[in-house]
């Protein structure tokens, strides 16, 4: 049973640019690695994410995801109709919904967003963190991380040099 | 010929608590590794550093230092005079500051001190980063990054798991 985190981020440890684009992220030379997204995929039984994440998604086109999704938001009352069956919005204190979700079998969770995570890091929510830095320094953005109520220590389990512009990370709690 | 910065900050990118406390860096296990400190100390010739970390330094009672210091600052005018011969206070533009430093035969600097880091960043005056990564979050403090013009991106040369606190990553311009 794991609340897992999957991101990229800037050596400065942004998310995004200030504007949300990942131009940075996705305008890196593809060495065809998927960097372990793809066991990681097969781990977690569903994603929880914010509603900017969520929009963000939907901007795609296609919808990317086939593990159910889970859209924390206060303010969204429904999603579009053809993601019945597929996403789901879901609100209120996060250790009940993750006790919710567990009990509905959802055990692994991956956690996604930028305020989602500051949200779970500052509960004490996330069991393992994947963080895959992207050699620039962006100077401003979105952040990962944000303020806590105290020290948040993690274990380093593993960290791997994928090439030249990332490595990757592997923390748990 | 290389400005080089060697530092550690926490996995939220801070460099010290926001009272400029390290008790999260120096409360570590000792495993007795330098980390490469030693190796990386024989390569430079002098550092430069900011005037909050000289005076951090100076609050240790020991000069802890064998090369030459050269102090950035504007404010200070003098130096204590037991200092003399092994720091003095440097200022101005700080591409003329390197060259003059380089011209004197400070060829390899050790660039020290959060915002003397920025400084330098800023007008891409880092030629390698060896970063020390301490797996906890902070949520707060002093960062050792800051503002850019624009992007700043880096290579990856190497990274390294010291142990379960700890990652070194090494970063050329």
């Amino acid at each position: 049973m794991a609340n897992i985190v999957y991101i990229a981020a800037s050596l400065d440890g942004f998310i995004a640019r200030p504007d949300g684009s990942l131009d940075w992220l996705t305008g890196l030379p593809d060495d065809g690695g998927d960097y372990g997204f793809g066991d990681f995929i097969k781990r977690i039984d569903a994603i929880v994410m914010g509603r900017k994440t969520f929009e963000t998604v939907l901007g795609f086109g296609e919808w990317p995801y086939e593990k159910p999704v889970f859209v924390l938001s206060e303010s969204l009352k429904e999603l579009p109709p053809e993601l019945e069956g597929r996403a789901s919005v879901v609100g209120g204190d996060l250790v009940a919904l993750v006790s919710r979700l567990k009990a509905q079998g959802y055990v692994n969770l991956y956690i996604d967003g930028g305020r989602t995570i500051q949200s779970f890091l500052a509960r004490n929510l996330i069991d393992e963190l994947i963080l895959t830095r992207v050699s620039v320094l962006l100077g401003e953005g979105i952040p990962l991380f944000g303020k806590l109520p105290g020290d948040l220590p993690l274990k380093l389990r593993k960290v791997e040099m994928l090439n030249e512009h990332l490595s990757q990370s592997y923390y748990t709690r």
